[in-house]
């Protein structure tokens, strides 16, 4: 049994009944294809406006490609001081957008801290060529944390970089979790509260590979469609990654596998509540809970076969280890977690 | 009914039927899985030696990737005229692998030619730093105006190369009906005959995304790992590319598949070569034909709802239209092509 | 004795006055000084019109700067096949525009052909995101067969590039020695006849180091000193660097060193159409002298110790050297390269 | 007068009289004259083993072209938290290596401190693809606070690097004040501690533009060539660099200007710590001086026409300012600097 990732969970039984009615027929390649435009109207519809929608491989492809839609000579990136995309990609978004920076900033629960934030662009002078100037501030929404950002956070937050004359990214790995955490429609979550481009990822909420970058401003179309292909994301059968984005978002398909992973991600905190061996660092607001254990909680976890992650935040805002040799671990619940999967840890926790 | 290229054909019933499989249950993340494990043991098999396996998303991505791993300060890459890599990816290989150049060489039949390669490899200075220096020569098999490089064509430009110093690359969008064509084994119309690293696709052959970069130095992993995942290329779900390629792989699948591909192409040119209203520019060797046509047969075909592309070539060597208003045009068989289109086509024709 | 190239020569007498003048105080750093600010006002001056002036190190780094600020995603200069930035540039360009790609367009007299310029525009789709999107011409003023573009030849290569959104580029690493042959004002040469930006080089002229980028758009000004700066071309003690141009620029002593170089290169064609051995490939219009050589000429001038450079067109419009032994080669004359000088070449040869 | 920065004095006397002599004759380009092999030859003598030496325009491309030269992909450098590469050179060795990350590690008087250091190389995973692996640990001696890695200090990080196979890297903008402070030798400060490549600046020294990147493994030599120009840092008239490594390295004309700036920045730390106005940051160990002033110290400053720089560490280990209201300055002396100026400061300073 594993709480390692929500990406260890395959694909929902409906991705694949949508996979096996796309392959039926011929269909022209690289998205001029019916179900990539069906995909898009979907998009548009349930973002309450005309969207440019890319469908790309990877979450890293996602957030690399979005950023580099703002890019430019001497920009900086500012993200949280945990944020995915400055310590896990390996520096993608640096080689899809050379010369660009990324600077830390810090905050409480994963979120950026919006008067850290404020000091920060007040920092930068308006014309220093030496330092670089921001140019985009990235959010990611289920944080490193496993925290939300409600409309009213996006809305701070985008408010401080808008005066600041620098775009606004999302990195949406987890957003649908998001959704359903904060009962926000997608609109209001991200451009009505000032979002410039997403990083919609619904692969960990139940499909094998739907990723795409959502651009806010439609004339930005055909320039990162250049940017797109340049970048080595557009799939020459597109159609298969569009037919996902179809099962998932129709039906609200996706909030509802979504709906289930935050649930039990909630009865995972439960039980480790429960347990003396273990104490939650947040409540858990999505379907990933992070939590300090004892050596003798990660053995029995170990014994019974239950996989779980070792963790680390840089915050300096993340409490200490209620003992120092507890540590932060990360247990992740997805679409395929069960009642059953829950009580088993239960009972190994318990020994 | 399209002839407009293989990449409009979906997925083989097998290839969904593996994809189903592999969704049964949890897998580690990020190609840690074991039909990760699986997949990269048939390919070393199949290529009878230990190969470095990196499935990517995208045939521009392997191309782009395997030439990273061989790019130098100054160095430059020498294709045909007419590669793809040089005119159809939007200039994907010089974002991964900023500052490096490619430099064409003519030859006919989309081949290299082996005398002109030398002269070009031999106009080099030793240490002209203002020119740069040759780092790679790359070779596509089946080629973009589908002829076949044979292993002793194969091993002819691998010759020159090596004495150069620089690295071979096949691009193999369409390997597997240069196989079937030249009846080659995998490993004679690679590695043994010289090649260093092959785009191999499979996705054109009857999968819906089936891309690897294929490292014949294993001593290379490691390294290349990290471009792979900063090449933004690690899908998260890595198992569901595997899936393909063990579907694809495993009992000669796709060879038959390429197999039936080649035959009906064959049969297209056999029908247009019996039009007066056509004219092939070559004989095919596997699944793409290119002919001219008269403006009178390009308008029947349209009416008849008939796909096909206007095509172009750069070479020097090509023959000239047998009429100014001919016009080169190509058509792809695939997996799902049958006899029943080609007939369609033939009638089509003769109007 | 040598005709290898102008940059042989070092600088002028009030070059290296000025230089002087210039060390005599402290003065800020990074072009906050009032030499920088003074070359500028010149160079808006001469220019008429406030011109953005960026000093580097190199014409290569004024090459790549200057296409940088009009790369895109998916975009491509167009260039004429014999280029310095395309061969001799190491892929600098490349570098500093990761993505970005150059396509050849040839044309008598090392000039594009406006006609085949115009049918190449042609040749790209309005959105084909796979073969990407001209978006700069790049001409070289005075160009690498040592002819000019007149201002009529730039305006209608402009309004072609205009037509089709392009910006246009001039390399003038020799542009004083156009300004000299063409009669033609700094302005009506430049953006009077479309060009958006300028390499402007007068180090060849007799400068230690003075390049520059000229932008026409003083808009760009705050956008380009990030990629200046980034591209590690703000010199700390630019004092230094504007100082050679204040010297250059002032009283046109730089337009006077030109007008002498071409004269001396007139001289030298007129040496070599005297002799026997030699075939001019093209009358010189500026200090560059290109001709055949016969094998017993080359080893007269190798034995006189004279340097010249043995050199290469690619261009298919070169005319054939008079008999298969003769070698196309290149002299260059300079500021300091005297009647003396001349006539010395012509005894060598005369043997 | 002014202790805004060293690099606001021009250069020594003794550089434009050789600059003059390196003027007389023609000389071969792109550093194939004699004044560049002279250069090369006393670095190699002053070094005490064949080192390649490139010369660059700037301090930003020593480092950025240095760095390049061991960036892999994935690959991260580990620099201090207040490295002037990381902060004040708008993203340039990230252009010149896409991809490449910096990662910040701190330490007490702007060294890395060994064991902060040892933890974060001992944090990264063997195969990590995700995060990336360090390549190289870069120092700075001169330091961003003033002050200098001794041979020890050197030879502890290297030890560490090199356990994790990174190279080591020194930003030697200020090489000679560390030479004349530790009184040791350059081979003793670099090769012989384990440093793999160095920014050797001496343009702040007194040149006008002196910066090379120096590799003490001769045999990247013909590699790094290609990287340096193509990162258009190769000189036309690159004799004029040469000549002015030569002025300084000769007869040690360098350490003494910087002898002389070293022992002016200790008259200005005395004359801060007289007066009650003004309180070190930490003694200085070359020619810059860090120090808190008050509000009225500064108006009194600036009332004078003396020029000096507000300053920021990022450090948590700089001490904090006496008074909230107190300012971190700097001061730096150069080879202009004078004892009548130094004074002049005191006299300002108490009003």
């Amino acid at each position: 049994m594993s709480f390692g990732s929500d990406n260890w969970a395959g694909a929902s039984n409906r991705v694949m009944e949508v996979l096996a009615e796309a392959n039926a027929e011929l269909a022209p390649a690289y998205g001029n294809d019916h179900w990539t435009g069906r995909a898009r109207d979907i998009l548009s519809d349930q973002f309450e406006k005309d969207v440019a929608a890319f469908f790309v491989g990877t979450g890293t492809a996602a957030n690399s490609l979005a950023l580099g839609a703002y890019a430019r000579a001497g920009g900086i990136v500012l993200a949280h001081t945990d944020a995915h995309l400055a310590h896990d990609e390996a520096g993608a978004p640096l080689l899809f957008s050379p010369g660009m920076q990324i600077e830390l900033v810090d905050g409480p629960n994963g979120r950026i801290s919006p008067k850290a934030l404020a000091a920060r662009l007040k920092s930068f002078g308006e014309r220093d060529v030496h330092r670089g100037r921001p140019v985009a501030v990235s959010i990611t929404n289920v944080n490193e944390l496993g925290q939300c950002y409600s409309t009213a956070d996006v809305a701070e937050i985008a408010a401080l970089a808008r005066r600041r004359h620098c775009a606004v990214h999302m990195d949406g790995a987890r957003f649908v979790n998001a959704l359903a955490h904060t009962g926000a429609s997608p609109a209001d979550l991200t451009w009505r509260a000032g979002v410039d481009v997403l990083s919609l990822g619904l692969t960990k909420a139940g499909a094998w590979c739907a990723e795409a970058v959502i651009l806010f401003d439609p004339a930005m179309r055909e320039d990162f469609a250049y940017r797109h292909k340049q970048g080595a994301q557009l799939f020459s059968k597109n159609r298969f990654a569009a037919a996902q984005f179809v099962a998932m978002l129709e039906d609200n398909h996706a909030l509802g596998l979504a709906t289930h992973a935050n649930r039990m991600g909630r009865a995972v905190a439960d039980a480790l509540t429960r347990s003396e061996a273990a104490a939650l660092l947040l409540p858990p607001q999505a379907n990933e809970v992070f939590a300090f254990l004892s050596p003798a909680a990660r053995d029995r976890l170990t014994r019974a076969q239950i996989t779980f992650a070792p963790w680390q935040t840089r915050s300096a805002h993340a409490a200490a280890p209620p003992e120092p040799d507890w540590m932060l671990c990360r247990f992740v619940a997805s679409f395929r977690t069960s009642d059953a999967d829950v009580a088993a840890l239960e009972r190994a926790l318990t020994g």
